[in-house]
């Protein structure tokens, strides 16, 4: 079997991706008799590139790496633009990776619902179209009978959403506990081990690249609200947008208030929470709780994430990644293809 | 779709998946328009049962909770004996639950290859037939067409086989490591928090039920064995019986071993692990081992147990079980049987 797949975003995650598609290049062939071509790769800042025959994967990594443009892989008529890019691809499978939009999860949003209608597979790394348009671009997916996966939105590709999909079928989510957001963990963890104040803390983050120049999205809960929300509303049917989570961020946690938590054995951390309301409603909530030391949340250390579910019929799994980073969320996408290509996207039952 | 479904085995994990069924009527119906009926109950001290029209499940758990047979629901000739109830019982898909034999998997192994062999789905929790006959059996369901699944034979029914066929494709698994026996856990747990020496901590696991009358198994490593056999087999392809397990108990196991090793801040656990040796071959070992505080097995408490996995793709994941017991491992069974209608056994990929 062939498939022919199209990379939209070409940034740490897609470039990963690329080298990821080469290295498993044989292991699909074999394991599954799988042979991928890339046949185009629109990118923010490199130009963009389509070729029907395949374009090669490494002079186009070189390419990019070198700051040129793929133009010299273009075959064909000019692009004026993504959506002109998105026309025009013979793609059978779109990788979406470009920059998350935290307000409306535009252009994203736009681009995948017209690669669906389309016809395209569609796996994606953005956070935005799903905390924004979950439903509206999986009815979309059921109608026009393509694969809609996004593993790597949450987790940094850990399987959380193949978990929750494939392992509680007939179960009924009763609440969803997770630290889903790196930066702070790594923050909350630096003062608490190594007595840090929040501002040595943040810049030491920022020194090893975990947290972003501009941290407002992670200190403030937003990225946090963002993924429970992803969470909520794919497995517990909230129809909730970030700004409905009930948010603190933790840039006013001082290391004063940690000791006094730590002398008496609990740790901090920055906890996302999902639960039915007493009005039925699914209730979603970002704050900083003083664990005891039983709570698994108090194990995790560095830019390790969590993920907690309580069903009616498991009391509680959790699951756990630990050293995720743009080579983990390239996997997550590689896995969606594949399930995609499995019929995992379908998830009713068959005769 | 009507699905017609056997049980062979109704203890304590039998009886509490017949439970499942009835309390998970309606949402089978709801959520995948699937009606099913239990048209055959084989028993070992309370006789078996067929009905092509269905069972009362409510009356066969109210007959042997009582105490009594389930011949007054048997419908037609009579039985002598297990092969006789599966030669003629008219099922899809067969759930099995008798007990475990640790030295070969017999009788389950012969029962699961007949019921296989007849064209039916099989789903068991018995670790019995996994670990010394999962390559077999696995290649005659293939050769049927059938499914052929075992969730609960290992974490109690937590989706650690989900995860692994669902989220790792196209990796490979480095390392499996584990803590996969709960009542050696909760035991080293309470020597290590009460301060009990071993008898006394064996003691309390037997009150409360977490431990067997006969806890040999158990304390000497060999269901730790048995779990890691299954995993290697299944995940990495390995050829293991479970007397291949280097395998050290926690019979030796002293407070003042404990004791030590929690003054430089470290906890014991039974840990389970396999990996692939110089040669190629994978090695498996279960052996009590100190931990130091960031290994997320010191985590665990109680019955807890966990898997951690090791990829060329993902650093490292880890799946944690919290509260697991025979309604989990029933659960881990239906789980199970819906894979098996939504196809999940096919891991191949489609046109």
């Amino acid at each position: 079997m062939q498939l022919d797949v199209a990379l939209l975003g070409f940034g740490n995650v897609g470039r990963s991706l690329g080298g990821l598609l080469l290295r498993k290049r044989d292991a699909l062939q074999n394991d599954y008799g799988l042979t991928l071509r890339v046949v185009g790769i629109s990118t923010g800042r490199h130009g963009q590139a389509i070729d029907p025959e395949g374009i090669d994967m490494e002079a186009a990594l070189s390419l990019v790496n070198e700051g040129k443009t793929l133009a010299a892989l273009h075959q064909g008529a000019e692009m004026a633009d993504t959506p002109g890019f998105l026309a025009k691809v013979p793609a059978q499978l779109l990788f979406e990776t470009i920059p998350t939009n935290p307000h409306d999860g535009q252009p994203a949003f736009a681009y995948l619902y017209g690669a669906l209608e389309r016809g395209i597979h569609v796996v994606t790394a953005n956070k935005g179209p799903i905390a924004f348009g979950y439903q509206e671009l999986t009815q979309l997916a059921r109608r026009k009978k393509v694969g809609f996966l996004f593993e790597s939105t949450v987790l940094g590709g850990s399987p959380v959403h193949a978990l929750l999909r494939e392992a509680f079928p007939g179960a009924e989510v009763k609440r969803i506990r997770g630290v889903l957001n790196s930066t702070t963990n790594y923050i909350l963890d630096r003062m608490e081990q190594a007595g840090l104040e929040f501002d040595a803390a943040l810049k030491q983050a920022q020194e090893i690249g975990v947290a972003e120049t501009d941290p407002t999205l992670d200190i403030d809960g937003w990225d946090a609200a963002i993924k429970i929300t992803i969470l909520a509303n794919v497995w517990m049917g909230a129809e909730l947008v970030p700004a409905d989570v009930d948010r603190t961020g933790i840039a006013e946690v001082s290391i004063t208030d940690l000791r006094h938590q730590m002398d008496q054995d609990k740790r901090t951390r920055l906890v996302c929470e999902a639960w039915p309301g007493d009005d039925g409603k699914i209730k979603a909530k970002v704050a900083p709780q003083a664990l005891p030391l039983d709570d698994l949340m108090t194990s995790l250390h560095g830019t390790d994430s969590l993920v907690q579910i309580e069903t009616d019929t498991l009391p509680m799994t959790t699951l756990i990644d630990s050293g995720s980073g743009k080579q983990t969320t390239a996997y997550g996408m590689f896995v969606d293809m594949l399930n995609i290509l499995r019929g995992r996207h379908d998830t009713s039952i068959k005769r």
